[in-house]
Order: structure tokens, then C-alpha cells, then sequence
């Protein structure tokens, strides 16, 4: 039986658990989509609860889509992103006055080369902004290998934060050339995010507890 | 004297219209961070509210560094983004499986080819992704034909949506060729974001009032 951690609600609130975990257990997107209109057909008011940005990575936009095709009205309630928000717990602030008018966000799930990937990691080098890694503690060495081979010099500062606006947040600064290593020596595992580009030097301002 | 939109605060609470509007009133950056360092000085709890990301284009990390200067301790709470939030708030996810796996927000502020640009355009038109463009009204013809110019088709397609969040948000759907037009076929003034790539093609599945 799923457990009511969200105490506030009433208890005749039907409370569906349909967390992905990575690598882990997940509920099929498939069967979250048939879920939101099932209720929904039963005459309910559904609120489908994401962590971070439901239209980044999200699927959120497919689950609208499915509502839409049985006629269920829906609307959107946007998210705070981790590719934004955690640099910024961490003090690393994506864009910065005079350093770079860029940022992107790229998934590393799929490694540079596969041939699944969507993703020019030579135009990407080439950019002078921010590049912010999402779900690419596996592939970060080959991302990293790629950047540099297309001419990102490996002189450009990096940062591994783990754990993001969670109690245990901690990050590592490192540069392009130092990030595998990085990862390896201090054994990161998901979720981790990775920020690369001169913002990634910037001091730390923050105050941390 | 500044108005009290902020109700619910209690009358002793002091508040500082630190507000900028484009192409209008603002106040020095300096001088906001002088009222941070000031105000914490005199022993007050000091809230710094911005809208949107603060720590994108929006120097809360500059602020944090004066506060850090002053011996000031500070924390940040991440915001909602406007780059990714009004793309969803009109239906379109910056990224789609099978579509693309990164999304580049770049600030339009600076034409291409400007000698202040810092953004590689011809770089940016080789990523298959999506493009944001902020802070681009005035400058998205200049945007969208560097983009052509560096090979990105004029058949991508792309979307403009004025008055983001808003009640009065609006949204046209073009292609990068027609962007241009479109701008001015609806004589388009900021606030607007300008979303190129993919995505921007994808039906809309969202319900608006």
C-alpha cells in the first residue's frame, strides 16, 4: 500500500505512487497515462505530482497529450528545474554578467557517438556558455572526452553537485579534464548534476549549513 | 511612495521597489546592493524578491557575492524560470523523447555578430535542439537570419508567446523563416520569449481559459 506522505491531504484523497526510480523500479509512462484518465473518466479532479520540471525531461507534455485524446481538459502548473536550481543552491549561478549570454541543458543519457543520440557534442563544445548535464553520472567521462576532443579546452571549470537541495547536497569543483576523476574518487552516484563552463569558477557565495 | 501589493506583510515590514522595466525606470544594480548590505546591517531580515530565476540573467548572484563581501550570510531560493515555464504554459515542452535532448536559452539582448556578442550563433544553429531566446524581442529578425545564414532551415519551426504567465498570454505559431513577420504582423513588445526548434511544432495539449 502506498504511504500518505502528504499529511495535508484528505483522507478520501486516492493517492496512486508513480515515482521512476533510476535504475530501479519505475511505473510504465503508459500505464501513468492510462491512470490520469481513468480517474479522470471516474469524474475526479487529478493532480499529477512532479518532481522538478514536468516539460524538461518530464513527460509531462505526453501525459497532456494523452488526457487531451480522451477530452480531458488540462492545464499546467510549471515547475522550478534542477538544471537551474541546483547550480544555484550550490552558488553557481548559470549565466553571469560578461562571462556568457548562454546556457544549455543537455541529457547525458545517451553517450556521444551512440548512435540514439540527438545531440552535436562538436557544436556544443564550440559554444562559450554554460552546459548543465542532467542524468549523466555514467556517461560523464565520455562527455567530458568528447567536449575536449572537439576543443573545449580542458582548462574549463566544472562542477559535480550531488544530492541537490537535498540535506546531504555536496559538490566538487573540478575542470573538464579533471571530471572523471572527480566523479570516480568521490564515488558520485545518481542524482548528480554536472556544470561546466567558466561560471562553474565563480566563488562560491552562498552560505551553507 | 511604494505601493503594498504584498498584503499579508506585517505593517512594520519595509519594502524597496528595486523593480526594472525594460526600456524604462530601473534601479542601479549597485544601488540595490547597497539596500541588501545596508538593511542586513541594521539588523533586519532582508528578503530580496525577484521574479523569475534569479540566478539566470538575473545578477541574484551578484548580489550574493556583495552580501558575501560585506561578511552578510545568504541563501537562495531558486525560482521558476521563465525560459522553460511559458514555453509549458503554451503547450510546448523544451524537450520531447525522441525529439531532442537539449534545450540552449539564449539571451536575444545582443544581435549577432554585435562585438559585444558572446554566443557562438553559428554554433548554436548546428544544435538540433531547442533554442529560447529571452530578452529578444528587438533583435530576433538579426536572430533568426544568423540562424538561417549557419544552415538551421527556415522550415524549423518556431513560436512566439508575449505576455508569458499572464492574463492576456498570447501565442503564434510560425517557422523560423516567418518569425520575423510574425513579430510584426502582431507588432510584438516585450515581455516575449521566442521558441525555436522541433517542439515548437508539436500540437498544442493544453486547455486555455
Amino acid at each position: 500500500a502506498p504511504q500518505r506522505p502528504l499529511s495535508e491531504l484528505r483522507p478520501d484523497v486516492e493517492i496512486v505512487d508513480a515515482a521512476k526510480i533510476p535504475y530501479g523500479r519505475a511505473m510504465a509512462q503508459e500505464a501513468i497515462n492510462e491512470v490520469l484518465v481513468d480517474r479522470a473518466r471516474q469524474g475526479k479532479f487529478v493532480v499529477r505530482l512532479k518532481g522538478g520540471d514536468s516539460f524538461l525531461y518530464g513527460r509531462g507534455y505526453e501525459e497532456a497529450v494523452a488526457c487531451a485524446e480522451a477530452g480531458i481538459p488540462c492545464t499546467v502548473v510549471p515547475g522550478v528545474t534542477s538544471a537551474f536550481s541546483v547550480p544555484a543552491l550550490a552558488g553557481i549561478p548559470v549565466t553571469h554578467r560578461g562571462m556568457n549570454h548562454e546556457v544549455t541543458v543537455v541529457s547525458g543519457h545517451v553517450p556521444p557517438g551512440h548512435p540514439d543520440s540527438l545531440v552535436d557534442w562538436d557544436a556544443l563544445a564550440r559554444l562559450r556558455g554554460t552546459i548543465v548535464v542532467l542524468m549523466g553520472v555514467r556517461n560523464t567521462p565520455a562527455i567530458a572526452e568528447a567536449l575536449v576532443a572537439a576543443g573545449r579546452s580542458g582548462e574549463t571549470p566544472a562542477a559535480v553537485i550531488v544530492d541537490g537541495s537535498l540535506d546531504g547536497q555536496t559538490s566538487h569543483r573540478c575542470t573538464l579534464a579533471t571530471l572523471a576523476g572527480t566523479l570516480e574518487a568521490h564515488d558520485v552516484r545518481p542524482p548528480a548534476i554536472v556544470v561546466i563552463g567558466e561560471v562553474a569558477g565563480l566563488p562560491d557565495a552562498l552560505t551553507h549549513d
